[in-house]
């Protein structure tokens, strides 16, 4: 059973949440913020590394190419690599790479509608309603913006990192 | 056409989204600030209101109810009254009544998976991805309770505050 009427259908959708692929991409990023300069890791070792569906992260992997975060090398020795250094790339910028950067609350100015409707005149103010969620919103964003790739690599202690530095020095070597 | 396969629903899911109950109960929740003591609005006047579908807008009072935001006066002549001072309803209460409160980032632990996988050992302290998510999401949380339905009502101006009062006496009177 998936959606039984329209209700249920909004319902579903009006819970807001965002995708998995936010935590897959930020996770590889910070993978690839180790990388040495100029090596590339494969999609299939990004999603073998965390157990990921490899097809469905390659969608996630484009996004970030797209929005200029990664760079994809092609080829039976290419890859992904960060597009610049880690610390120019903040948590913002891989959330909205997948999730776009649409606010959650869209304002359908309730208040020119129904008897009790405003004219244009009463309503050249934004509604404050509006204005507090797109606050929020923007109170979201700064909190994202203020940590970058680097900052949480540097939380990731040195014997992980250098695990993970020599596992795939060995799957390179392979 | 809904949903053609899983990927799509997926990506239509994932898109952060508050539902339009947010801004429906934000506003008949500023109206109801407006009323003098021990009145009570109809459903009906609500909804007639903003131009908004009766049924809908009642499941979204509803979870006000439940919440302990508004009271339901059963009866002809009953209706929807705030439950306390609109200067102790923020607006993160209402929000939260209509969407409920998890936090729209579900970390799954995939450090803890795939060729890469953490022991629980390496897991004790939170993964930095979900506190950086979590603390975006606190920051959501403090801008919406930092704001009371009486902030956005003292911003109305006094002669729409005036004109709604004397449109619902007067619909009362009816």
């Amino acid at each position: 059973m998936w959606i039984t009427n329209i209700y249920d259908m909004h319902s579903t959708l009006s819970v807001m949440k965002l995708s998995q692929g936010v935590e897959w991409t930020l996770h590889c990023s910070v993978l690839l913020s180790d990388l040495p300069k100029g090596a590339v890791l494969p999609r299939k070792a990004l999603a073998d590394h965390y157990g990921l569906p490899d097809a469905y992260l390659a969608k996630h992997l484009q996004s970030l190419v797209r929005a200029g975060l990664l760079l994809a090398t092609p080829g039976p020795r290419g890859g992904f690599a960060l597009a610049r250094s880690p610390e120019k790339i903040t948590v913002l910028d891989v959330v909205e790479a997948v999730e776009g950067s649409a606010a959650p609350f869209v304002c359908q100015e309730i208040r020119q509608h129904g008897s009790g409707a405003l004219t244009a005149d009463q309503c050249v103010r934004m509604c404050a309603v509006n204005r507090v969620m797109l606050g929020a919103h923007e109170s979201w964003r700064r909190h994202l913006r203020a940590t970058t790739l680097q900052d949480i690599a540097d939380g990731i202690p040195a014997s992980i990192r250098q695990r993970n530095a020599a596992k795939f020095s060995r799957e390179r070597a392979a």
